[in-house]
């Protein structure tokens, strides 16, 4: 098996692109689709400063690495959320990643930041784990792109996470997600720019990029996960991918081309619930009144004050 | 097992109402089915006189005997499309059937009402078998609906075949498909008003329904098909059926909800290819000049006449 592109030895074949590459062309191949998408989605320059989620998997690890040698200024946000042995674990392998390869990195505890822990916001709201977390993890990287002065903060979402979520939302029609699916979402107030870089890189990739760099990624499972779902919705599209070559790129990369439909007048009332700021700390919420990190806080110091 | 409505010994099973019935009461609730999306579609009335497409297969054959049942004036239409011991086995099962229970049926063979045969079709145009059959069995319908002045034109299409079929629209977002993939279809100028009473049954329905009614069908496959991408996406939708509870049914309900985001303003211009009606025969048409048929049957005629 030769490189499509120098006759070397092959060592990663790319069945979609129906390409083979030694692990020289390999790492410039995926340095080019990561551009591809910075350049047609304006997401970012090479003067900007970016702040990239750093959980300390594959998605992650291996794009926190692909930015910064792409020539980009970037700096790994890791949240530890106080989830025990799982969470110890991986801000370690973040930090000895960060020192191995020079990255910058700034790692905060949930509770530094928001005055809470995970276990009192579990205690105070009735929302499932993993959702309350990612809302949790998203407030609290807005706050710190704010607080660093950062002007984009990019997550490590890969096209297996979005097209198997772009499935989860076609399959129940959920018109809401669909209008907001997009892999940047614009500043709007203190809402930070958000940017999804490796939409055109698959699971596949991330995982054989870790492995050509010598990456040590944390493969642990959240023992707070219990939802599946995303895990159903990825086989169901390798089956299909299986079947029907590059239909995972087809399916997102259509559904983006197509985002305008969902832009139209809709008859779902549901969707048309005002956002808004919340009052206290000026962050987008749909909740009337102050925002879930807010509302957590004010029953908190209640809690506290009835305690006393 | 006792059956949901009556306490006798159930026999069948429908996981996705999560209900149990006995035969009597399976047959209730299959034309309860029917008889609601027949009403919330306005499809037809009692008075109505209604042309079923019978191919011999499952759904068509149920489908048959459960409009007569239900009251409404059908007659079975079966085209014989002259595909050799497939064709003649399927006429045998129709016409066998259409004695047994005293249901009204029309035949016809494709040579008979379009002057060619179908192996002379596939050698005057580029089609594909399965698209090529799909579209002259559809032309054919129309015109003998048009002679026996029917009101309305129903075929066998079941859930699995619509989620199916709108599976695979979604996943390449097929915005010309997904724009006019509806359980019916208005008459327009010669076009018979065409309709998919069935849209709430599945697979198994059909199935269940053809056993506990004692009816024979064809399950022979037919020699000229190549089309493997039903089955996929069939196996692919039966697979999130089984993680996630009717699933189906939500998917291509909430599509026809949400049906009016795709009759917006297009940016794609290859659906607005405008739509006339054939000069010669008044058939509706996406090609510029004669439809299909019409073509077929110059070309035919002016190799005859090469030929002489």
């Amino acid at each position: 098996m030769k490189c499509s592109v120098c006759e070397n030895p092959a060592t990663i074949k790319i069945e979609r692109h129906r390409a083979k590459f030694c692990e020289y062309h390999f790492i410039e191949h995926i340095h080019r689709q990561v551009e591809r998408v910075i350049r047609h989605f304006k997401m970012f320059a090479r003067e900007d400063k970016i702040g990239l989620a750093v959980s300390g998997g594959k998605d992650s690890m291996s794009g926190w690495k692909i930015l910064r040698d792409m020539g980009y200024k970037v700096v790994g946000i890791h949240i530890n959320m106080g989830f025990g042995e799982y969470s110890e674990r991986s801000a370690e392998i973040v930090q000895n990643f960060s020192v191995k390869e020079n990255l910058e990195l700034s790692l905060y505890k949930i509770e530094d930041v928001l005055g809470f822990d995970f276990a009192t916001a579990m205690n105070v709201t009735r929302k499932p784990p993993c959702s309350l977390c990612g809302s949790l993890k998203r407030y609290i990287l807005n706050q710190i792109a704010n607080d660093l002065s950062l002007d984009v903060l990019a997550t490590g979402h890969n096209l297996d996470d979005e097209s198997a979520f772009l499935l989860g939302n076609v399959l129940y029609w959920k018109e809401g997600y669909l209008r907001r699916q997009y892999p940047v979402l614009q500043p709007e107030g203190n809402m930070v720019k958000k940017v999804k870089p490796f939409v055109r890189l698959t699971d596949d990739d991330m995982r054989n990029y870790a492995h050509v760099s010598g990456i040590e990624f944390y493969s642990g499972k959240c023992p707070n996960a219990r939802d599946v779902t995303t895990y159903v919705y990825k086989d169901v599209l390798n089956d299909l991918e299986h079947n029907f070559n590059d239909i995972k790129t087809h399916f997102y990369f259509g559904f983006l081309k197509h985002s305008h439909l969902f832009k139209e007048p809709s008859l779902d009332v549901s969707i048309h619930k005002s956002v808004h700021y919340c009052p206290v700390c000026g962050y987008k919420t749909l909740n009337e009144g102050k925002c879930l990190v807010c509302s957590i806080k004010e029953k908190v110091s209640s809690d506290l004050s009835h305690n006393q």
